[in-house]
């Protein structure tokens, strides 16, 4: 983990390198609402489009070009998962959704990848829309935060997921469908739903993990030695918090709603795993809370120990001045040109045996006073 | 783009050029309610009515003088939008409400431009008022944020919406509208109140991204150097985003009134399309309250900026100060006038074969030994 | 408006001129509720009642001294308002409040004059508290807001309305009460009730149109040239936003009840009407928050207004201080005392045929030398 | 009330001088609930035992030792309250107790001092905890609010009360209780419940203008001159604010669910004046927010002023500096020693005849150049 | 508690010696849920089970080995808590968890030991999961908060409890159970799993208590003379009642729901006992907001005390080097070198008789002078 800490204070960036320049693209004001656009960058050369079918017998998995292909899997009574990867072709996509006839606003909402995540009723599907957020590093093990949007259509007997890339997050349920006489395969299609929600909560809590430890590494900097460049960290640091509440935080309604409301479509079964997916978002919205408190302690602590920092500089070196300029004055008296000759009163110590020892020492107790005084002070 | 950033910074004014100037526009204390009085100011020379007409079958558009001439749409079957443009003539617009036979205090809001946004359900038609946020560009580029009162009624078969300009803002639904067996031709009114709703609630989207710009322009600038000027354009965004709120915030309630509630002029199929329309306008309160929080952000950013260079500057000249202080204090010393002639004990250093070089030796050792220690301390 | 900019900037006082040592007087702890006490201050020499009694055929105004007297205008079926101005007189009022039977808490609360708005539903009435905020100027053009408490009873054929001052806010209703085939003298006594009530709400919009005008004209100084007196300002319209808010916040829930609730005292027709005032509260609320927010601003606005201004006085006396210390230190050296004739090495500089102008250049360019510095450092 | 403010600004205390150092007192952790213990210091030698029996034709005061002795008062139809005075003596109170038959943890509540303010709902009792806060004086006329946690139980015929101290704070309710066909003697004890709350619900206006007089004093001065002790008193205010609030706010639901719920115990003729107290408490409550927001206000204005004061000082200081700084430099010149006989290029001023006044009159320019170049900067 | 307060300040670390460093441990993303993970530290050599049989008649302990073992106690009509401590060793606790057929995602949660905390309903048990936060003191008398997670699951006629370590923290619970006659020995399970969670909220107290004391302490040493030190301490003493806070949170609504809902395991006898814990984790929770407010006040005294240190360092050194330059100035007039012999007005003062003199004294009356303009304006 020492990477990421440090990555943060030279580099001095968002975790989330995409997010800053991302804006809320919607369709031009006017424009027919459910006309799919995609707002993303490509990220795939190809649409890929899985289909996974399997019942507590079988599990199979086979890619396939056109839609149709999967009509099989559908017809029978076993559950189909179809996983479609990539999001830029649209005509590929349509084919996807007219097949499964969904309505206009979930085939917008599926390609307009800046949506706030939310989970939908619809006739005869639940419409389900996440945001992905998940460390990865780079080849120089720079640790960054990957974010894209996965959609999850919810069907009778089908799931659809939907993702911007080809990231395999959902090869460890892939893995877990292999095994026989797993919940996965005895459990409808809802239970399928709620796995590949599951994972992606689970992925909130490495990302929090990762802005920790961020904060804490700052923390001990700051407490340390407040510099400059602590500033734009503290920024990007609230910035990333605000991007990270923002992307969980609606989801704690949505699946709370799914557990309360009546579907046919969610067993009460699967509603139990609901509740820990409800429990483990809310506690990623506290934690993220908590951090939240966190940067802001560490603005104030970083104004204070800045002030700290520099009444410390102004504070020995007033104290240097302040010591010598009394000094410099004793000796500027005995440079003055009054004429010691034209009387005895003027500045006879000039003439004295012992007159510029004495000034010396005059010099010596002056110092040593105002150190004794600056010193009771608990200025020194 | 670049041109949003320059006026921002410049400029500095705010993004709503009319904003600041307008009063809370009322009727004097003790009037009679529902009196209408327009309290914007007169944007058109002549208040337009334009009657478009339309089923499945056709789609006519005619401009009239009189409501009456209306009246033969208004009988068919088919669905009729009567758009008004101009609220300045209350005389006219005075025989379309009573051709329609709206509630004085519908009349006194359609004319009264200040209202906050608000869906009203009257015994037979729902009124709603919007607030038109939308980006502008002048000649010289400069890009500022028209603002207007946009008002709908929504009747049996009919819609009405009024506006303070000619801005063609609905045009593209009109392009729409041109268009055989689209959703719009096919759906009743409610469809078309939607479609309008839907489309102001577009322009907020770009209204945002130009904020959200000059918000990360200014943010650049800050963290390069902040100046005086910056201050002051905080305050605008300031200022400019609790504007922004005001215009959006009480539109969720209202939108989410519309899906709740039970009106047989809002069907079922229409409401899944409002329900897209409120979760945009969340997103679109989101995005207000992250950029609210972005702009204390920046002001935080701009006090502690300002301390640091500050304290850069005081640092800086403060050393410099000091290492001459005690320099100067040596030259003041052998400056004094003690006469060396009485006793070896004055100033014997003066008549030292090399006495000025060792006093200049001297000097340089202390300038060392501060500089040294500053150094050490981190200072310099 | 200028005079109220002025008075604001120069007197540097509330515009609330009573409302600061206003206590919350209370009966003493104990005491029996109920008691009726005037704890304002007597505004009036008599307490005057007048008796409006009215319906569409007619409308008369008489002023009585006793209530007994309005008796035929109740029994009758026309509609009275019965207008009482002055709270001193405890038995005069005492005489009205038994002849309709008050509760006694209806009867404390209407003298006890620091009351918060309330709507409160007794067994045959609607009893009702607001607070009348009010622009005044005095013969100075100074203006003020003036406040006080306004009562107003709602019974099944009339109308009770109690002010503390003679104040003529009722007389635009008066003046439409002669019109005939107005609403006002058709509908019943709920919607006059309503009338007093739209009317109080009203004059908020006037009092926060003064406010927005200070607010507006402060910020514009500050962003000028912030000053000691500034403090004491925004200190004084912080607080005159918090009375505000006070006296209309509670307003808010206490109309919504009143829409909600079903009483056969207030119609429906009527209740049309109070959700109109009811949507003016919630307007008036927020500018009240919206101008907090801004008086919020202003503060950050003065602190940092007023570091800028003492960070640029610092800064050009530190600069002067900073070239002349080098100088001073150069002077210094060659004011030394060695003595040149014991060796060549004593300063042989006061010997050289150009010392004078030699020291001179160097002293120049010292100085050329850090104004460059300070000039590419920026802070010159 | 000069007295108040004399005490805050100079002795910088709490006005709630037992608040500070009272702990959170509980039964050791895994102890039985239930068990009384008296966690407040004992104010009385003995536990006093009043009876006050009364109906609307006889009212009877009598001191008991024992319970058993109100044996007789409780018998009849006539309503009884007794009131116990002092919280130390277990054994005693217990007996009451259990003469009564209060649940355990009714008891625990009533010598557990420190509880929050609540109003609790037994099989056959109505339970109501709350916090007297009451000024107080002293010999020195010191104000200062005393605090004690007073108990209501009210049941079928009878109500009883507790409080630790025997300060007179009922002996209004008695004296109102001596006269005949008061409300008192003719309602029932929820009646007497309600007078009981009523009375220590006034003393919290006491407290309040108590409080907003110390905020008044402290805002003054502070605006006159801030200075190190106003810290200290703007913290102890901050922290009465906070414990004021605590012993109010829970009380508002409290009593909110009294009027609410259905309890037999409780009549409807006396909601309606709990409603009234319920409508104090909030007064109460906002007043309280108010004052917290002085206080913060209080803070900013602190901070504000000593920068100011701060600034003030600097200035003038640096001023002085700043002036003397060149004319030293000048002096410093015509002290070196640069021989002018070698050539005539060695300051010669040194031998013009008007050298010395030239050098003084340089000097007084210089010094009016600043002087100017200040006063156009308005720094002085 | 002397050594609470000296550790605070000296050593400066968090009352939570083990909070910071403790991830969001969660299973690894997409792993089957329900997978029991142990994600504390091993606290415990072996894991404990003790069987603890109750009911009015007798009460046995036996620390068994295999779970069977209790199968005698469950069997009988007598109530069973068994006790687990440890939970390290997931094979063990598995048989017991399969022995009393818990839900997977209850096993997950036991073990998974950093869960908010939560109160459950599953089919045929309550599962609740609690933070116990204990203050203990080391051999060196070093008072830290022992924080460990404790679940209870509540069955028909048993009660489990599971706990990290060995701690006695319900040893008094014991005691209680040897008594006869107790509500312990009397009452069904529910009021044993009552006794527990209040045992556990009673050590909150304790933990607040702790934290109140560091409070005091650190502001009586701020308001005496704040530190660089402190600002770690505050920042620490946030961060506890963060951590505190979450700790607590959650739990009352939970609790709140056990009041409220209907379940068969908890019988109305108990709730009243729920509702006192209820009203305790109010209380607790009030005290947390309360220290947190103080905290923020802490922050605010810190930074203005600094403040006031530094303003007192500057002036008074400003004042002395004030002091001395028009003094050195005057000494640098009578320094140069102007030759009196030329003419005399070059310097005559220098021949004066009484120059010397004259001039010392002109110095000591600047320096009253100034004395006397600085007392005037009080920065002396």
């Amino acid at each position: 983990m020492k990477s990421t800490a440090r990555i943060v204070t030279n580099k001095i960036e968002s975790l989330f390198p995409t997010s800053r320049t991302k804006k809320l693209h919607r369709k031009p004001p006017g424009e027919v609402p459910g006309k799919a656009v995609h707002t993303g960058e490509q990220r795939l050369e190809n649409v890929l489009i899985t289909v996974h079918d399997f019942d507590e017998e079988h599990f199979d998995t086979i890619s396939i070009n056109k839609i149709e292909k999967s009509e099989p899997f559908l017809q029978d009574k076993s559950k189909t998962w179809i996983q479609v990867m990539g999001l830029h072709d649209i005509d590929k996509l349509k084919s996807v959704w007219e097949y499964f006839d969904l309505h206009p606003l979930v085939q917008e909402d599926i390609v307009s990848v800046s949506q706030r995540p939310k989970v939908e009723h619809y006739e005869n599907i639940i419409f389900i829309v996440m945001r992905l957020i998940k460390p990865v590093s780079d080849q120089n093990e720079k640790v960054s935060l990957h974010t894209e949007q996965i959609s999850i259509v919810l069907g009778e007997n089908y799931v659809l997921s939907f993702q911007e890339s080809d990231d395999p997050i959902f090869d460890p349920i892939l893995k877990r469908l292999e095994q026989k006489s797993t919940r996965l395969r005895k459990y409808g299609p809802d239970y399928l739903a709620y796995a590949l929600m599951d994972t992606i909560v689970d992925y909130y809590f490495q990302a929090l993990d990762l802005l920790g430890d961020s904060i804490e590494k700052v923390e001990e900097q700051i407490l340390g030695s407040p510099g400059g460049e602590h500033l734009q960290v503290i920024h990007s640091l609230r910035r990333d918090m605000i991007y990270l509440r923002k992307s969980v935080w609606s989801l704690r309604d949505g699946v709370n709603a799914l557990i309360r409301d009546d579907s046919h479509l969610m067993t009460d079964e699967v509603k139990i795993f609901l509740r820990d997916v409800y429990d483990h978002i809310v506690q990623v919205i506290d934690s993220i809370e908590t951090n939240r408190e966190m940067v802001i302690g560490l603005f104030d602590m970083y104004m204070s120990g800045l002030s700290n920092k520099m009444n410390e500089v102004m504070k020995v070196l007033t104290i240097i001045a302040t010591i010598f300029i009394p000094l410099t004055f004793i000796a500027g008296i005995y440079g003055m040109n009054f004429d010691p000759e034209i009387s005895p009163y003027n500045m006879p110590e000039l003439g004295w045996y012992y007159g510029y020892p004495i000034s010396i020492v005059v010099m010596i107790l002056v110092t040593a006073g105002l150190v004794f005084f600056f010193k009771k002070k608990e200025w020194l």
